[in-house]
């Protein structure tokens, strides 16, 4: 069967280093098919480039083979990886990228990529991308054991993902770790924290000085223009304003303070 | 034989939402060949969309299925629509981005989708593309029958589209629907009408208070940097400025206003 | 076996000029595979387009139909070309663009596309990327023969490309061909020239005004927001920051003049 490999990289669509990419998987695997995730991961951004791993990979039939090239250290030490999980390989740099896929259940196992004879014959110091990983891609696809391409590892790179924490019952601080072309502010709130957090009990959003009180089950549940709370696809608790822009609105930058507070913990507080 | 989908939305290619539509759809019907057209729609904007489909559609090959994917009501009672046209299907929310194509002859059924066995199994109230829309294509591309996804509907919506009207013997108003990269202002002025309206005279077009009248069969018959009227590739008359942009130069939006005006209309004026 | 095509376009991603070249190519020849190497060429940029071909072509398969659609004389006389070489087809006007490939050895033969039968049925003046340069790719893919297109033309447009040029000793001036999505400067150094005029010695570059010494393998090598100079995954002189855009910190542009000087040649001035 012909193999899917998707793309996530910070390449942009502007330089043909995407297509590149491309080029050289179809020139070692020609009945791959490739589906980008996205090149616009900016440019650098370990962290981005892996909330955009999380969000997209699961979505993807049983086999395909992720390849994240969002490669800072490309030509220095750091070492390139092919996981396996139950479901799915991921190939890309050990920087971090893929943590969100290493702390999960379902790990198989990460190797590192270190068997020359599956590079491409000449590998620049510049890109790996088009040299190392997506040729390994390709011959991943082509049903090379994976055993062929390294040795198991065990020390690799983790990011330290920020976490929400309570800070008093019925109160706890987060942030937004990603911002939408909607202006829609993603937070680190998934559904079921703030579940536990407020029971059934109403919740307030506090964000850049501003209370939003109006959590509706989709944008369409407010007025225009109009602030309010949403669990989004991804089951993260957003501030998104009805065919408006959050993030215009309130100046907001991933990395910001969000809170969200239940109203017992203000009458804990007068009380 | 494979099925081919295409995809116009809203969600920009920076996030992942158009990367995880194509992994619904490959889990689902994994011969499919995808193929964007655009995901830069304006946020929100049906219109816009309405307008990409209209001249993008009838250029893929006949049973290619359309998903369209620009959704404001997404998650309120706005109903999910599968149109079947002599050629073609589409499938997307019923808020008009179909008006170009329910207005046409060929319509053959139109289908509210209320079959939940077709859907993904958790939908979420903020992404239909991926839970609702994506899946119906894929099961469509896979031989699913059309009646298996809901029942027919006759009061779907349609979108008011700007038409050109006659303001005067020779004279007429219309405005501008869209505006490319190239900044080529693009009327509603569709080349029959004009030929209705000009017989076989000159005419010149007046738009952001600057008179041209320089009409050419192709960008490269006026000199670089003079405004001159073409008819486009679509069949509709466009002001354009030769390597150079007509919005920049006029400093033109969509909706704003433009004439065409005969030399007879003129006469007519001072006699 | 089916045949793949690469689009090179300056059309952009948010019209849907793209998509619709992608459906006349299917409608011909549904086994066809479509690669987007860019879109993002800046409209009417023929030199451009030609360097962004140069450096993707030749990673794709062997048989590949490359097609280039940045066409500013669209509509006027400019001829349309077919290009076979020992290992592609290149497809596009008659305007410079396949400079890159007409000078190199491999060329097998260069075709005038006259022949009107393998157009689309009507032929604008503005768009024949849509209705000549895909329905030719489309039938190329299909197998047939070169000679029925058209007739071999010699007499096709070159270029003139800027070429690094020695001034003294040691001392050679080049520029800026291409500045990429990270803010690296390419130059027109390939990494030969520079070995022959340097040889072992080392070499400093100067460009706006800036002096920069650290001549580095890879990014990572510097200290990040230090300007280095590394040679590219082209085997071209880049200035680059390590995490940081060059092209930012020397305000820098496409055809700004770059030096590279040698220890030497300041000691011969100076002597």
């Amino acid at each position: 069967m012909a193999h899917l490999v998707t793309l996530i990289t910070d390449f942009g669509v502007a330089d043909t280093y995407a297509g590149v990419l491309k080029g050289v998987i179809l020139s070692i695997s020609p009945a791959c098919s490739i589906v980008d995730i996205t090149h616009q991961i900016p440019p650098q951004d370990v962290r981005a480039a892996c909330f955009a791993l999380s969000t997209a990979y699961a979505y993807f039939p049983q086999g395909t083979i992720h390849l994240v090239v969002v490669d800072p250290g490309v030509g220095s030490k750091r070492r390139p990886l092919l996981i396996e999980t139950e479901d799915y390989f991921f190939i890309g740099p050990d920087n971090g990228v893929f943590t969100a896929i290493l702390v999960k259940p379902g790990l198989k196992s990460v190797i590192e990529i270190t068997n020359g004879k599956y590079f491409l014959a000449e590998v620049s110091s510049t890109f790996h991308g088009r040299d190392i990983f997506a040729p390994i891609a390709a011959h991943l696809a082509n049903g090379c054991p994976l055993s062929r391409f390294g040795t198991p590892v065990s020390d690799y790179v983790l990011l330290d993902w920020p976490q929400p924490s309570v800070i008093k019952p019925g109160e706890a601080q987060g942030t937004i770790i990603h911002i939408d072309r909607f202006g829609n502010l993603v937070t680190n709130f998934p559904r079921d924290y703030i579940k536990q957090i407020t029971g059934k009990r109403a919740f307030r959003i506090e964000c850049a000085g501003v209370v939003i009180t109006q959590i509706v089950p989709s944008y369409s549940y407010a007025q225009p223009g109009e602030l309010c709370g949403v669990f989004g696809s991804s089951n993260y608790l957003e501030i998104s304003v009805t065919n408006g822009s959050a993030r215009d609105i309130l100046n907001a930058r991933p990395g910001d303070c969000v809170k969200i507070i239940t109203a017992d913990a203000d009458r804990d507080v007068s009380g």
